[in-house]
C-alpha cells in the first residue's frame, strides 16, 4: 500500500518526510546533511535538495549556521503531563511509519486520506459557491449538510431530522458543547468506563463529578451500575458502545437496551461518542441511538468525521433531543463558529456523490486485512494476551504477563522503533495493570509482521 | 464597489443572493415564483433559474409541492434568547445587503473578502504540503505559521517569539482557552468595560464573577478601579484598547500605562482583544501588549484574523506569557485540534506573500472613506448623537434623544430595512440608555447615504 502510494507523490514530498523522520530521531544541535549529501544520499537532484531543505528550515527542524552549514533545531516547548505524554507523542509519528512503526495512532495514516477527491471537492465548492463560503455560516452547522448527513444516518438505522443536527468541529467540541449546554449551578455527576478514552476525561474532570464502572467484555455490570443509580444522583454516561477506546469492547444488544431503560428511569442522558461503528469486520454493529425513542431521547449521540476523511476535515455532528438544541446553539455560539463552511460543503459533497461509501469501504478492506494479519500474529507469542478480541474499530487491549511492567515494557517498545500506547493513561486512577493499546490500522501488513516480531524479541528478553 | 463586483461574478450566483434576500423577508408557506416567473421578472435562462431553484431548495429556502409549485420554508428552528437575538441575527443580512442596509454586522462583508488570492492559494498550499495539511497538525499551531507571525506582529510593536504564540479557531476560542488555562477550584473574578463585547460576557458568565466598570472616553476612572482592587482581588480584565465594540474607544497611552503598573501591583492579567487596531483611519495605534514588559508578562494578546481575511478562515493567536502556554497547551487539546492545516497555510502565504498588507490597505482604504461619509451625514440629522467619535475600527456608538426608546427604534429602523444594534445587548444589566451601535463597513457610500435619509427620516416622525 505504502509503495502503491508513495509512487504517486511527487518526490520532493517524500524526500521532504523522510528526512524530518530522521531528524526526530537526531539529537538536537548536532551537524545536519549539507545539500550535497542529501543529493549525494538519496539520489536526488540538486533543486529538490533545496526545495526541501528550505521546507524543513521553515517548518523548524533545521537552522542555517552562516558558514558552518546546517544544524538540527531544538524541538518546540512542548511540555505535557507526564500521563498524557505518550498519546500526545502518538500524534508525532502521523508521517513517520516509514521507519518506526505506529502502533500507537488513532487516526488512519495520511496515506489513506482521499486527498485527490478531497482536493476536487475543494475546487468544485469554491466554484459553485464562491466567497459565502467563507461568511460566517448557520450556527447549528450547513442546512444542505445536516439534510445531507440525516439522509446518511438512515444507514445505521438513526432517524432523524436535520433540525436535531449540530455541526461542530470534532469530538472534543462536540463533548464541550453538549457539557456547558447543561451547565448551571448545581454539580453533576458523570459516568464512564473504565479504561477510557483519556481526552474525554481530561475535560471531564474539571467540570463534573466522575463515576467509574469497570467495563465488562460486553459493557457495564448494570445491576451493580443500577445499585450505585439508587444511591447517588448521576446525570450523564459517557460510553463508546461500539469498538470503544482503548479496549475495541462493544455493548451487548441486551446491555444496549437496558442501559436505554435506566436511563429513563433514572433521568440521566446518554453521551454515545461513536467513532468507530463503521469499522465492522465481522458483522455491522448498531449504535445504541438506533434504539433511543422518538419524542422521549435519553441519547446524545456524537459523529466524528475524521476517522472516515481525515483530522484536518474537523468535522463531528451531534444528534440531540430537540428540548436542548435550542440551548446547545447559544452555547456553541460562544464557543465559535464552527468548521468552515467550506469543509463543510465538501464533507457534503463527499457523501452526495458517494465518495464516502467507497472510501469506507476501502479503508474497510485495507484494515480487515490488517485486522486479520494481527491477530494471527499475536496468538503466536508468549507473555502479552489479548483482553478480548474485538470485531472492529481500531484498537487491541493486551495483557502483559505479570511481572511485565507495562511503562518499561512501552519504553522498550518505542526505543525499538515501534510505538504504542501504555494502558495507565486510559483510567481515571492511572492504574498500571499490565495494559497496553496496540492500533493496528497504521502499519503496512509488512510493518506489522516486523513490529510483533519486535515486541515477541522484547518479551522474550525481559 | 458593489457595481463593481457583481458584475464579476456568475449571474447565478447574483440571482441565488437576491432571491434568497427575498426569500427572507416573505411568509412561510407562502406560493414562491414559479421557475418560468423567475425568468420574466428577472431577464434569464431557464438554465439559470433551474439551478437557482435547485439551490434555493438544497439551502432549506423553498420546497417544491408536486402538482402545485414550490413554497417558502419554514426557517431552522434557530431559537434563541431575546437579548442575543438582534446580535445573532446580523449575521443573516451578511450577503444580502442589495436590499437591506446592513449597519449590524462586525465583519467585513464577503465582497471584500480576498477571494480569489485564497482560491490561489489552498491551491498552491495543496500542491506543496499534499495530504500532510489534512493531518493533526502541532496543537501550538503550525510552526512556521508561528514564525510568519511573529515576524508579522513586529509591526504592531509586538516583539514575540514563535514560542509564545498559540493558533487558535477564533476569539472565542481562545478566551476559552484562557480561561480554562486557569481554571482551578477558586473561583475567578473578570473585570470588564460596560458597555462591552456581548460574546465575552455570555463566555465569561457562566465561568467567572463579573464586575463592570464603565468605558469613559480613554479608559477606565483608574482610580475607581484601583478602589475596587483595594477592596475585592481581581485576577483578570478583559478589554479591547482600541477602537472598541461597541463604543470605537481607544484607550489613551497614559491609562494604557497606568493599567499595566495595576497589573503588576495587584497580580491580574490583562486579556486583550485585539480585533480592530488595524484600521485605523487618522493615526497608528498601539495594543497594550506593545508596552508589556519582556520576562514580566501581564497581558495575554488576542489578535483575530476573520477581519481582515474572512470569518471563515477561522484563525486567531494568542501571545501568553511562556509560564502559562504549557498548560495552555494542553487544555487545547482537551477542546479540539484547531484550525485546519490547510487553512493555517494559507494564512501564512498570506502573510508573506505580502497580500496581507496590500488587502489591508485596500480594505482601509474604503473604511476610511465610509467613516468620513458616516459622520458627515450624521451630523447632519437631529435627535441622535456620537457618543465619542472614534478614530478607527467599525463602530459608531449612538446615543438617541431622550424620549426615544432604543428598542422601538431598532424595529422601526429594521421595518425600513435598516438594521442597527440597540445598545441594551452590550450591557450586562441590559440597561435601555436610548444606546445603539451602527457599523459603517458594510454598506456602499450610496446605501450608507439612503439609511442615513430613513434614520432621519423616523427620528422627524417619532
Amino acid at each position: 500500500m505504502i509503495e502503491k502510494i508513495q509512487k504517486n507523490k511527487i518526490l520532493y514530498l517524500k524526500l521532504y518526510e523522510i528526512l524530518k523522520l530522521e531528524i526526530i530521531k537526531k539529537m538536537i544541535n548536532s551537524k545536519y546533511y549539507s545539500i550535497r549529501q542529501v543529493v549525494i544520499k538519496y539520489d536526488t537532484n540538486i533543486n529538490t535538495a533545496l526545495k526541501v531543505f528550505k521546507m524543513l528550515e521553515n517548518d523548524g527542524y533545521i537552522y542555517l549556521k552562516k558558514g558552518v552549514g546546517y544544524f538540527i533545531k531544538e524541538k518546540s516547548n512542548f511540555y505535557v503531563e507526564k500521563e498524557i505524554l505518550p498519546i500526545m507523542e502518538s500524534f508525532h509519528f502521523r508521517d513517520n511509519d516509514i521507519e518506526k512503526i505506529n502502533f500507537s495512532n488513532g487516526s488512519p495514516s495520511s496515506e489513506y486520506f482521499p486527498f485527490e477527491i478531497y482536493k476536487k471537492l475543494i475546487e468544485r465548492a469554491l466554484k459553485n459557491y464562491g466567497a459565502s463560503l467563507l461568511g460566517y455560516q448557520d450556527i447549528q452547522g450547513l442546512y444542505s449538510l445536516r439534510k445531507t448527513l440525516a439522509d446518511n444516518l438512515e444507514k445505521k438505522g438513526l432517524f432523524v431530522k436535520k433540525e436535531d443536527i449540530m455541526i461542530t468541529a470534532g469530538t472534543q467540541q462536540s463533548l464541550s458543547i453538549i457539557l456547558n449546554t447543561f451547565r448551571d449551578s448545581s454539580p453533576k455527576t458523570i459516568a464512564i468506563s473504565n479504561p477510557t478514552y483519556p481526552n474525554a476525561l481530561n475535560l471531564f474532570k474539571n467540570m463534573l463529578k466522575i463515576k467509574t464502572f469497570d467495563l465488562k467484555k460486553d459493557g457495564w455490570d448494570l445491576i451493580k451500575f443500577e445499585e450505585e443509580l439508587r444511591k447517588e444522583r448521576i446525570h450523564f454516561v459517557y460510553i463508546m458502545t461500539n469498538f470503544q477506546n482503548p479496549t475495541g469492547i462493544s455493548w451487548s444488544l441486551e446491555k444496549k437496551k437496558k442501559l436505554l431503560i435506566l436511563g429513563h428511569k433514572y433521568n440521566f442522558y446518554i453521551i454515545e461518542d461513536d467513532c468507530f461503528s463503521e469499522f465492522y469486520y465481522t458483522k455491522k454493529v448498531e449504535p445504541i441511538k438506533a434504539l433511543d425513542q422518538l419524542g422521549k431521547e435519553k441519547v446524545i449521540y456524537i459523529k466524528t468525521y475524521s476517522k472516515i476523511l481525515a483530522p484536518g476535515i474537523g468535522i463531528a455532528a451531534i444528534i440531540m433531543p430537540p428540548t436542548i438544541m435550542k440551548k446547545a446553539i447559544l452555547v456553541k455560539y460562544t464557543l465559535d463558529h464552527g468548521p468552515s463552511g467550506l469543509n463543510q460543503k465538501v464533507l457534503e459533497y463527499f457523501i452526495c456523490d458517494k465518495y464516502f461509501d467507497k472510501h469506507l469501504k476501502k479503508l474497510n478492506k485495507i484494515f480487515k486485512a490488517k485486522y486479520h494479519k494481527i491477530f494471527e500474529l499475536l496468538s503466536t507469542i508468549q507473555h502479552i494476551s489479548i483482553v478480548n478480541k474485538p470485531k472492529g474499530g481500531f484498537f487491541i487491549w493486551l495483557q502483559l504477563d505479570e511481572g511485565i511492567d507495562e511503562e518499561i515494557f512501552y519504553k522498550k517498545c518505542k526505543k525499538n522503533g515501534v510505538s504504542l500506547l501504555p494502558g495507565n493513561i486510559f483510567y481515571s486512577d492511572r492504574r498500571n495493570s499490565g495494559k497496553l493499546r496496540l492500533s493496528f490500522i497504521h502499519p503496512t501488513l509488512e510493518k506489522i509482521e516486523e513490529a510483533v516480531k519486535i515486541i515477541d524479541n522484547i518479551l522474550k528478553n525481559y
